[in-house]
């Protein structure tokens, strides 16, 4: 008959809700897999495309495929005249990933009805840059750059951003975080996605639940605070008394743990060692030790902890070199895992049970009105 | 050190997620009770509004509480010059619920960094009617009707989308079936909504995600599904051959079962008698013979298998018999669920925890891309 119930520990902690082909993530060895590649294998030596396909389609692509995946993503890059005009009337001061999140449910209102998911999972991933480039032109009264078919992925997005086609080792560098961000395991964002198109719902509803579950300072809202960090400490010199300053009054250190990783961050690794080669020295020299100081002062208090630095410390880094404003960090993570949540939403679809979970009741009973 | 990983049945079913005070669902009694008050006690016989402050302040509002939330209610109906602009140059065909979400993140774009998210709910469950009635009455060529403020919430929402202030006893139809579908436990919708919140993002970003979700046609996509049935039977005397026809095809009959109750839905006994009240007698007629033949010829299939009339098949007769078009079924649907979701938001904020579960890999490993 009924299912017994049986309680979850809070936040779904260690509960496994599905199985899944995309991503693996090994917490105790510190490895993250996608589709059988340790991601060390790809960041920094393949394109983003390239990823993208793995994760989409499901097998790393020969020359050809690639070629192909490549064209189709930059004939896609294109926006309709409603969502430019929407994005060009967009408030300067509006939060970015609140501006794409309405971008993406225009987009969404648009799309042909018999649309495919993985054709509107290229296609939202070709947009996202195009739709960010746009809205951060338009605020700073720049005119609109259109996409260069000519230019990769992750060098077209430096291009719109900037106006100028980026130095070969920037593109290589956002390719590599675009890479390393692209897929997750069941983050809160993913999950999001997973539930609702679970429903049977349209893709776009599926990714907009996503942006607005990225959105929390809990997921993705902590890269540009890293950066606000390392600004306001300012100089190595000063790096002990402000950590140590913060700790005394109970406020949190921006960029170290993870729910996951019992060692360091696979991904931190490869995002250090790409601040190095593209940071102004001064800033990795600050980072460096901002970053060892918190590990010891961290160490002291809780020495239980793993307390390693996570993906989003040295992302700060890395985007701010290539020429990412802080406040685009984290749509910029959203350009790399639109990739992930798409993939989600396919693996989904193809075994779907609606999700729809129970709590236990402990209000009050037999009230009534009269009473 | 980590927690053992546990797997949870498919679909989250029957796990405990959390513990809530907003809403009880007994399955197997057919009880569904808010914040201690059975639905039974409340649908008919109280305004939505006295719902929704149980529902989002946490007590039945004594006549004063009442008062000044109903006026606080009527004062936040409406919506900015943008919000409208974007409505009314929609397109006709637009699907509504992808134009609320829309209009949502719009909405959210423009709200004020520091509104609470109590004020938040209120004002949204305050517009839904509104951007729902100007984008209907803005598709079908009318010009828009603007709320009023002497009508009550239910009222007020049938007045603007007719463009006439409605019968009593259509307004108390509404005024229950809003209350019946103002909330019910972690369904999917309310679910994805506190997923998205648990990262701490903004009540409106939850919403979205919610809005998303319930468009999916196994959440909240039935009810005018139910409708078109009853249009395509047409008459009485051909229920059991269309009936049979559909069962022997293997399509599903929509209006019937439902994940957790066993026995008669409760909500569904109130709207049979409001539909009972408020429909043309011969589609009354229709649709209890298409009821009984149905269950009859479900059960003789699955014998084992709970099989009562669900919320949606009553629910479009009652929708219908007061004036509100099949497409606007599941958006009215969200405009008294959008109560839940914000009572749902502020619960889950009062005591949070990022929601990420786990996934077990079962793709390949150790692939390399010169291998």
């Amino acid at each position: 008959m009924s299912t017994p119930l049986q309680r979850a520990p809070k936040g779904l902690e260690g509960v496994i809700v599905s199985s899944t082909k995309i991503s693996k993530i090994d917490g105790q060895a510190g490895k993250l897999i996608y589709r059988g590649y340790d991601i060390t294998e790809l960041a920094g030596k393949v394109s983003f495309e390239a990823v993208a396909h793995l994760l989409l389609l499901g097998h790393y692509p020969d020359a050809k495929e690639l070629e192909s995946f490549k064209k189709r993503l930059a004939e896609n890059r294109y926006v309709s005249n409603k969502v430019m005009a929407f994005i060009g009337t967009a408030p300067r001061d509006a939060n970015p990933l609140a501006m794409l999140r309405t971008a993406v449910s225009l987009i969404g209102m648009q799309a042909r009805e018999d649309i495919s998911t993985l054709d509107a999972a290229i296609s939202l991933t070709a947009q996202f840059p195009t739709v960010l480039a746009m809205f951060h032109n338009s605020r700073r009264g720049r005119s609109a750059v259109l996409p260069r078919g000519d230019l990769g992925h992750a060098a077209n997005y430096l291009y719109m951003l900037t106006g100028m086609v980026p130095k070969e080792k920037h593109t290589r560098a956002l390719d590599a975080y675009l890479t390393l961000l692209a897929d997750h395991g069941f983050n809160s964002s993913t999950f999001s996605a997973r539930v609702a198109i679970s429903t049977l719902t349209d893709v776009y509803s599926a990714v907009i639940a996503a942006i607005g579950t990225l959105k929390g300072p809990l997921h993705g809202g902590a890269p540009s605070q890293v950066w606000d960090m390392l600004q306001a400490v300012g100089d190595p010199a000063r790096a002990t008394s402000w950590l140590t300053e913060r700790l005394k009054k109970g406020e949190r250190i921006m960029g170290f743990g993870h729910r996951i990783y019992r060692t360091e961050d696979p991904r931190s690794k490869v995002l250090k060692m790409l601040a190095k080669e593209n940071s102004d020295p001064k800033i990795f020299a600050l980072a460096t030790t901002v970053e060892s100081e918190a590990i010891r002062l961290l160490h002291e208090e809780h020495p239980e902890r793993p307390l390693d630095t996570n993906v989003e410390f040295y992302s700060s880094l890395v985007l701010n070199a290539v020429g990412i404003p802080p406040d685009m960090f984290t749509p910029t993570f959203a350009s790399a895992r639109v990739v992930g949540w798409t993939s989600h939403i396919m693996e989904q679809l193809s075994d779907n049970r609606i999700i729809r979970p129970s709590a236990e009741y402990v209000g009050p009973e037999g009230l009534t009105l009269s009473g």
